[in-house]
């Protein structure tokens, strides 16, 4: 079963917010992700709202009695997330610093932990592995796109690596369309593919008004972009499942 | 609709090519593909029947009502192929090659050209191109992985591609996940990830005794494991062509 | 003029600095270089001496008369290497980490901004820019291999990298050829070569006794390669240099 | 010791040729290089000479004292070469075509072959190697760039493939930066690294009026480039002799 997640790249606002967990209530979605420190690649753009958008992101998943996920943006960021959110994401960046996935394994919270665009398989393994012996033990993989020469879309989505970590671990894979693409008119084909491939988990970027987006907005997906994706899931997943 | 073709990496033998093309005929399937001479890495291997391999491909494909597909090897060889099959398969290192490209261009049999897997999709595009401008009309695109720093498969499928060319084309694609995964234990997830994508064509290495064959065994799909993806494309098949 | 900094992927001991540092007066060489966290890919390994090893460096590097740089492992290891060391190293995977990067620009010590694996030569730029942009007017480029489909290497150094970072911009550029092979026996020859094409500075790893180095020591120059190498370098730099 | 080779990417007349062949004389090259069918990416380009092509290169090499090296562009073109040229160059399309590699092994003159951009070491070696046991003794090996994702250049040169095939090989190794760079300004350091890694062989575009060059200008060295690159070339090579 492929649990669906969704939300803001960065987040804004507490009406942003609620538009978009209204419209993950509407179509069963249970998880609303959202960021509240510079994820990418823009040094000039948005900051993000640091704790005042975790805040704010408990509040609205409260309201509308959905599960939280939010990624780490470096060790310092770390205990203000545990108190707030359900899930962490670890960014690929940090995929090798040992010293910071310790600390990522001794706290409470299930992990989603990112392949680098520059690291094999094994390597997220690896890590992953390392992050169970030290005492985390709900770590998932995430496949966000690693870096080739074709320039179409920003990183290219390693289409057979969720049935290579399932067949080398037991590991839940989620899949990350949006910041692989990198433009949000190929993440229904990447989305659908990925959920007639065989994996754990999609994390959306979502809003409700991406050409506005104080980030990330190019990969966002709009509200009717979702809706649409949402009704090729709804026929898709009955018979994924059967299959095993 | 996405149309499958399958077959021998290497023509073996009629009771090869009558047993595969039972099994595709039992599931609708009306492509029958199979090379005779060689195509891929192993130099010191099985170096293909020929003529007379071509010879028994048409024969059982008329006999079992199929069409036929086959690869050309070389500019010598194009005149044999036109004389036996039906559509012709580029391989991806003669994707610059302008002259042959040009000579392909002229003969009536409508082509699969393969992205080679150091080439950009535009590089395809270029090429597909110049194969329309010199005359023939029915030019099919054939992804069948890049090659990037992952190993766990012989080459890593650009799962935007397919809808990356439909957007900037009117080309059909059809996708190779035998060639690309260079293993058949990741064909059925690939192959069922690029259906639900939106494809024109699935191209299956297919053999009736893959342990044993004389080329290509490790990529080709068992029929028991044929008929499990014809009844997943069963299933899918009826979704995807409602999104359209 | 062409730098070079030499010492020991992970400090442990003051005889092992004693050794190295003795060596490097000998021909000349300016910069000791250690670290004292884990910088690479075994969670298992030896985890470094922390405060105690940059004690150590500046105590050796201060007798023997040397400069010192170290790589900054995370956000909570700075302030400590700002009152140990005089240049500061910036793994690639801190490329993008902006909030990180204002902080190591705001800081009085120069940095070595690595180029990450999976990064291209523009983004290198845009974030040394930005240290610029923060205040930190001494920053320098680290080109330490990429990550490509060959294997027998590490990483792929971009030979042409050093000669378009000076084309499109006024940066000194440093190249560590044991990081990107990964293999001693690759090492001379790789120096030699980026040497000869231009580069502003090189950083060695170099053990007195690699083999049972804690840390990085296939990767190491024996104290033997490195006099072979200085020989070397001693003969070409010269040359080099007339060519401005 | 390492031998240049140079000419134009495509030969376009005597007078071309001459002024070429002159300025190899000039500074003691003893190879002159030139093309007679269509080798790039190009399908609206010039198309080459042909034999004529080959003719005006067999002339003006004699007349000159020189040696000649030429690309063989698929099947049908190699008994004109073996007609006309002292060197045959192998393209990185061919690399895996055994039957054609087969038919260059039974000809008696020395080839070249080139890396494809998308093949690792390992493959290139197995190539070579078949081409030594299907009898022809003379086989080298030609770098001419892998595909990264890094964009600056067309291809980036692989700086430790060298050093690999000759720990694995007694196989010279040629490197063509040109090719690699697909832009002039990077050959001078590409070339001078190349040269002080250990190479055996340098095969260079030389044009003497590369802004109106019918194939491949962008790439190719002007004449003044050209003295400048034997200038330092002449500095480093009795260095790097020294080294062995």
């Amino acid at each position: 079963q492929c649990v669906v997640m969704a939300g803001p790249g960065a987040i804004e606002s507490r009406r942003q917010l609620e538009r978009i967990a209204a419209a993950l209530v509407d179509r069963g979605v249970r998880v609303l992700s959202g960021n509240v420190l510079p994820r990418y690649d823009n040094p000039y753009g948005f900051q993000g709202l640091g704790e005042e958008g975790l805040q704010m992101l408990r509040e609205i998943a409260d309201r509308y009695g959905l599960m939280t996920i939010s990624e780490v943006a470096n060790p310092a960021h770390l205990p203000l997330l545990v108190q707030y959110v359900d899930l962490i994401r670890v960014g690929g960046r940090h995929l090798k610093d040992y010293g910071f996935l310790r600390a990522l394994a001794r706290q409470p919270k299930p992990l989603l932990l990112t392949r680098d665009p520059a690291s094999t398989i094994e390597e997220s393994l690896i890590s992953a592995d390392f992050l169970l012996s030290e005492g985390n033990p709900h770590v998932a993989l995430c496949e966000a796109g690693i870096r080739t020469f074709e320039t179409y879309t920003r990183l290219t989505l390693d289409l057979a690596a969720p049935a290579t970590i399932r067949r080398l671990s037991h590991l839940p894979v989620v899949v990350d369309p949006c910041s692989a693409a990198g433009r949000r008119d190929r993440v229904l084909p990447l989305s659908r593919a990925e959920l007639a491939s065989g994996i754990d988990g999609l994390l959306l970027d979502l809003h409700d008004d991406p050409d506005h987006a104080l980030s990330d907005g190019a990969q966002a997906l709009t509200l009717e972009q979702f809706h649409q994706l949402m009704d090729q899931f709804d026929q898709l997943a009955p018979i994924v499942e059967r299959w095993g």
